[in-house]
């Protein structure tokens, strides 16, 4: 059986003034816009505030949602893994999406996300240059429902924003009622 | 739109000295048992421990995770509500999957769960007698994944007791690594 990471570990992105992430760019897509910050540092673990952080956004890794077994293989044999040395360029798109979206069958969410909008197959097109990470928050509480999180090479950054544009003119983005992005470049290790 | 509860309620449930609900008895099922306690109560809260608390699960409701647009439709006709004046027994049974269940595509658990072990076919023939509500808490942390609760009048155990079995014994439950079984009398108001 295939196994992508390890079921539920939790991840703290902490925004501030340390970390091994240059914080380029935040920019509110859709809702209320977050704060600036200079840095951000990513903690696989529970929060633990400490004084020079601005904000922290946390969650857990979780089992697939929509994705079917297939398509799941295809995803496999294709995603790269996280922390990559070419991968220096990032982002964290925290998400919410809507009641209404949220009170819809299974099944009504699965057609929305996958067959009307290809979610998934979009995905896919970007495999294996965009490595990512889905965090899930809602069942935590919080402003968002889901943390996204991306690396990819300074090269495939127009292929990212690509993906972006993408996945924002899908149906399934008519119900993301807030979403930010942060915008990173990984700071060189001296 | 049919809406069954608010999205993401957090839910507590406290056993110890006090609370509306008698605890009858508390029987593993499998896996580790749990402590012994006299009495349970019910709080639509995050957990607020105080000190006459023995033990206590939280969690929170959330949006459906295999049910489809139609079940949901049949479901929302028949269930009843919680609270019923009649519904003075009860049961909280906390459950565990495996790891391989989560490890299971999305098609892959529906599957198991509604076509070959029809879990949401079985829930139904116990409409309207059995109130329930799902409480998640894998997301939470914590041993179970879910906490499900049940009211039901007394003339209704027996169909209680029967529909346990009949979801005991299905191919779904092979994955329930560990049950406890909580049972509870309503202890009448003076």
């Amino acid at each position: 059986m295939l196994r992508a990471m390890p079921a539920s570990l939790p991840v703290t992105f902490a925004a501030g003034a340390d970390g091994p992430w240059r914080i380029t760019r935040i920019q509110p897509v859709a809702g209320a816009p977050m704060s600036a910050a200079a840095r951000l540092a990513v903690h696989e673990a529970a929060p633990s505030p400490e004084p020079g952080w601005t904000w922290h956004l946390s969650g857990v890794t979780s089992h697939l949602r929509y994705t079917a077994a297939g398509e799941r293989g295809a995803l496999a044999a294709r995603q790269p893994a996280l922390g990559r040395a070419e991968a220096t360029r990032g982002a964290l798109i925290p998400l919410r999406k809507s009641e209404a979206w949220w009170d819809l069958a299974q099944d009504e969410r699965r057609a929305i996300l996958a067959e009307t909008s290809r979610h998934i197959a979009i995905g896919l097109d970007y495999l294996p240059a965009i490595a990512r990470r889905l965090v899930h928050c809602r069942e935590v509480g919080g402003p968002f429902d889901f943390l996204t999180w991306f690396e990819f090479a300074p090269q495939d950054e127009a292929a990212f924003d690509e993906l972006l544009a993408r996945l924002r003119a899908t149906e399934e983005w008519r119900h993301v009622t807030r979403e930010c992005e942060v915008r990173l470049e990984q700071i060189p290790i001296r």
